[in-house]
């Protein structure tokens, strides 16, 4: 009875690849290699042999299917897989001349970590997956530029029911603080979702609302709000005002319960919206036209821009106006900003989803220009993406003075900005929807670690 | 004074169009808009006018910008703007004849209930907008077929700290009530986050997780699990043993802690993974190949599966084994499911990111087969999805029986599918998938309510 035990656990145990160098385990594994009994539908016989021993039933099952799969992990090797086989259309040069290498078995294999130093020679040899590997990496790095964390204790800014932003409690309390000029009574207060004034229960359940001063109306909202956010002005706390009234509603499809002075949008953490346009061209790269050359549009932004002068831009991009459709802005923007003819965008144009991201901002907030880390503001944003297919020789032209130049990147180029340390990067956002780009196209290997982190992250503030 | 009050304020409840059909309100419309006053930069002039009047003048500033938005709701409607301008390669038929008749106005557009009324006559024309809200509406029927809520108190489970499931405390107790055939000893234990095994303090702070008894390697976990699972399978609770063991992991690109049978994930609510593929045929739809039509290959599954019948499929879909690469278990299922050979798949392939999906199941879980509501189980998907273009003229075999045979259809036709009153519809999952390929092509327009939605379900179940 004792040898019944202890033959399967032996077995399981040589099997399951805790001694990889072990010659009892080589012969076994040559064995059932040779006579293919490690293949799925082979693996029933042997279970089968170890039915009447059902008190070690359990066991054996477990250790010859944790052999089979590390077995099967050395056979895997031996079939040749490409980590990325990219789609005529979106060929990657920097991979074509490695795609006859073979990626090492599967990831996601049942492997021990004695298992995985043994098969580190392997491994190594696969430049695929090393580039993939530093892509992702990369991807998450520019990713979390954007996404910077959100302190854990934000409350929610409530009108009518509806939750219109994310404010920190200290923001709160300071648009708390403000008096409507006129009225001299408070505009925002502080109070639970079951609308109890009181402020002593928990912490959770607070929310920053309007008070019963501020009125019921979109108009009467937004002159309350107005009347503190122009204090806040001129004590320091907002700067770069723009004059411009933005709507402020529970999702973009809705009809506003507000408007906002655009600078002071973060200051309620409400959501700002804007298009973004990648500038495609594909060219065939052999004589047959049955090999293509994808390529993207860059921008440099002029050097007298506000905000990221003189960095990398996409071809167009602009926020979304309250008072238009999201496509006759992109054709408005993409003649404003690039020169391209109304009737190249509606031939060329696809949308291709959305974006969206998080960040959180301690800005300058008083007159010193100091910054107070008490205060720091929510900025939120839902990017509409689009890809702008472009007929190749066409070169758009600067309009408005937004962008210095235009120039073409092949991929390659594209991916390599991406890299940490690469000295003349883009513009934070604009990163973000080129990663999605590339994520669609299939520019990145789901077998890289990180992947599904890319496409969660891509994705973190709001919408998608 | 009482003049300049009233003024301002007469002047803004006429251009906000609270008054739509007065004279006044439109000779004043009319008049802005034959002078293009109505532009963005024409604005300005406007509000610098009121400037004197410092009191009033937040007040005639929202006043001006709600008459100025909605001014250019009308302005709008004269531009020509397709909701939906697709590029050549994915054109839709169905929207061909439609694309010269115009969009009304963009959404998001400051409007009163009012003036909605007021346009709606203007609304119904556009057929376009009329086909792309129910396709929306279709698409997010579908999706939540395959999101089904999840009870608001289901618990994590939890092993070494890292969260492998989601299960309802009434099936963490079913759980906790087994024990190991073997040693007597309880495998799941309900505990704090902190290790606190007392079960009294909050609730919300409880996770289930295996005793000491369940030791700490994988193998010794599996055996566990699996004593307890083969119980709950004799007592009528899981259905469909496979004898197959997957992994459980805290991510896809992690170790798995344990393995449990297949048919048993849910019953700790692991994360299941699968590959799924659109396959896509190219056509030239007129002489000078510069018009192109999108076609996808459509399966109808064997009408001897287990489940789901003779419905609709993907051309190729698979469950991911442990022992593979995603890319390796591409090409095995394209062979194996629809006979395409390695070469077609390594040459059209495309990864395409990835959907997930949480669906709260009550199995029949007892020996009368009969539901019992207190224990039901979250099955949660990540699908990783590629786009396979196959060249025109290939036809897929069916090689293994899985499938009844293959069709190929019009886009039109795939989108046509997605009705709720559809009498022959696909396995609820490919829906997921095949919403995703369209909104990555521009096949639906962000303009249409919903689209942000849409994006954000496909994605409801975990990774992205």
């Amino acid at each position: 009875m004792a040898l019944l035990f202890s033959f399967p656990v032996f077995l399981s145990t040589i099997m399951a690849g805790w001694q990889p160098s072990s010659s009892i385990g080589s012969i076994i594994r040559t064995f059932l290699s040779k006579y293919s009994l490690i293949r799925p539908n082979r693996i029933y016989p042997l279970l089968l042999i170890m039915l009447p021993f059902p008190a070690v039933n359990a066991h054996v099952r477990v250790g010859v299917t944790c052999g089979f799969l590390s077995s099967l992990n050395h056979h895997s090797r031996s079939i040749s897989t490409p980590a990325f086989v990219p789609n005529n259309q979106n060929k990657v040069s920097r991979f074509n001349q490695q795609q006859q290498q073979r990626q090492p078995g599967g990831f996601r294999m049942v492997t021990t970590t004695k298992q995985r130093a043994a098969s580190t020679k392997a491994e190594i040899s696969s430049k695929i997956k090393e580039d993939q590997h530093s892509l992702v990496s990369d991807m998450l790095y520019r990713i979390r530029e954007c996404n910077t964390p959100i302190p854990r204790d934000v409350i929610e800014f409530c009108v009518d029911g509806k939750t219109l932003g994310k404010v920190t409690p200290n923001l709160a309390k300071l648009l708390c603080s403000y008096s409507d000029k006129e009225t001299e009574s408070p505009v925002f207060q502080l109070t639970t979702k079951e609308g109890d004034k009181s402020v002593s229960t928990s912490p959770s359940r607070r929310i920053l609302t309007l008070g019963e001063e501020a009125g019921t109306t979109c108009i009467s909202r937004t002159n309350a709000i107005m009347s503190v956010m122009e204090q806040l002005r001129d004590d320091g706390f907002i700067s770069g005002w723009r004059d411009e009234l933005y709507p402020i509603a529970e999702g973009f499809y809705d009809e506003p319960l507000l408007l906002i002075e655009r600078a002071a949008v973060p200051f309620v953490g409400g959501l700002e919206y804007g298009v973004h346009i990648n500038g495609i061209v594909v060219v065939p790269s052999n004589k047959d036209g049955d090999d293509i050359t994808t390529k993207m549009w860059m921008a440099r932004r002029s050097k007298t821009k506000s905000k990221y002068p003189g960095m990398l831009d996409h071809i167009v991009a602009g926020g979304q106006p309250a008072n238009m459709g999201l496509m006759e802005n992109v054709i408005k923007e993409c003649m404003e900003e690039a020169g391209i003819p109304d009737e190249l965008v509606r031939k060329g144009i696809q949308p291709a989803g959305a974006i969206s991201y998080e960040t959180y901002v301690v800005p300058r907030n008083n007159r010193q220009g100091e910054k107070d880390d008490q205060i720091g503001v929510v900025s939120r944003a839902v990017m509409f993406c689009y890809d702008l297919t472009l007929p190749d020789g066409f070169v758009p032209k600067v309009v408005d003075g937004e962008v210095d130049h235009f120039f073409l990147w092949t991929m390659d180029e594209v991916m390599e900005c991406m890299g940490k340390a690469y000295n003349d990067p883009m513009k934070p956002n604009c990163y973000v929807v080129v990663i999605d780009y590339l994520m669609r196209k299939g520019y990145v290997s789901p077998e890289t670690p990180g992947y599904l982190d890319v496409l969660r992250e891509l994705r973190s503030g709001y919408c998608c």
